[in-house]
């Protein structure tokens, strides 16, 4: 049974990939489950035994992104963190959601029509709930003068756009990984929200540090005259 | 004869919008001519008098925002200006052509796998520029010292990424305006390339210089005492 129930979480996984593949190569509705099952080279019957029908693979890639999307994002704004924090954490692991699934995401982007309308209904309310949590940290920021003045919903949607477009661009065997795009997607929102004032304390890296360090030397010597 | 050039004009506009309509609700593959004539309520042998089938419509859907987003934002590149305004202008002006056809958008997006493949080639070239050309823009600003130390490429990807997204939420009769959307996408990517030095850049005195040296210099030893 333990042996079951192990085979039970990584099957379907690999179900989920095999149909999102199939999905945004032929469309949700031109993919059948006898495909599906030869693509993964195994019996419709073992398929049928996961899924019961093609909806039903929707369904469980929806919840996959959209409904985990929303979760994850709920509990950095329970913590109560700094908005700085908060925000950063937000942005990385959105990022990091999407950028570990892209297919799937454009699947569930261009399927959702497609999806029973109670778990429509369902994957709708996650995602205002996940624009909502973005909306009400960056808010935090703003009301602490820590962010610009900024349209926080606006802005929310810019940075859940941001994050959300890497499924059209990113190539796991790119020159970056999907953390180190992560990074630059929560740094690039952060320096967008921070003030100039608060900016200067952020923490720069080496590189950034002494190009700062060689400017603000010639800087110098040209205030004191030594450089004609 | 004027007359008629200037319908063909205007009626183009209106077939490209109901068939796009049209092929979000129901998919590109899922509508027919016929369907898009009874949208318009005009005869097949009208709409046919201007394409010749679907795919005529498709291509013309995907020429009037692929390649004029290239097209706009390779005049902004020639003209040599400050990064600052050059980044500008490309942000707000890609933002715009999104925010005024969102529709159409979604369904270059979705439908693109529809296209003959000559036309693939094209729109796919268009993208490929249009992502050099932010790219570029970017990488100058960082090679002259105005915007930090980023990723020139994936900050471009982000930045465009932020743009296409608001096809996805922008709603025409909500409270702000195209324009407004724009400038604010347009904002928040300049304040997240632009360094904070560069803002506070006037005239310092010897005093002032040496503090922000040894703050720098601080800042420097603590950024490699924690790489060790």
């Amino acid at each position: 049974m333990a042996r079951q129930s192990s085979k039970i979480n990584v099957v379907p996984q690999a179900i989920l990939e095999a149909a999102a593949n199939l999905f945004i190569q032929r469309g949700y509705e031109g993919t059948s489950m006898h495909e599906i099952a030869k693509e993964l080279g195994v019996s419709r019957t073992a398929l049928y035994y996961y899924y019961k029908n093609k909806e039903e693979i929707l369904v469980s890639l929806t919840e996959g992104l959209t409904i985990v999307a929303k979760q994850l994002a709920a509990q950095v704004v329970e913590q109560e963190k700094e908005p700085e924090d908060a925000l950063r954490e937000l942005v990385h692991q959105h990022a990091k959601l999407i950028l570990l699934h892209p297919v799937q995401f454009r699947v569930v982007d261009q399927a959702e029509g497609s999806l029973p309308p109670a778990q429509k209904k369902v994957a709708e309310s996650a995602r205002r709930i996940l624009l909502q949590k973005f909306t009400e940290v960056i808010q935090r920021g703003v009301d602490r003068g820590r962010f610009r003045l900024v349209d926080a919903k606006v802005t929310a949607f810019a940075i859940i756009g941001m994050c959300n477009w890497t499924a059209w661009w990113f190539k796991s065997n790119g020159k970056k990984s999907a953390d180190e795009i992560a990074d630059i997607l929560a740094d690039f929102s952060l320096h967008g929200l921070e003030r100039a004032e608060v900016k200067k304390e952020s923490k720069l890296g080496v590189d950034e540090s002494l190009r700062l360090l060689e400017e603000n030397l010639s800087q110098l010597k040209e205030v004191i005259g030594t450089q004609k």
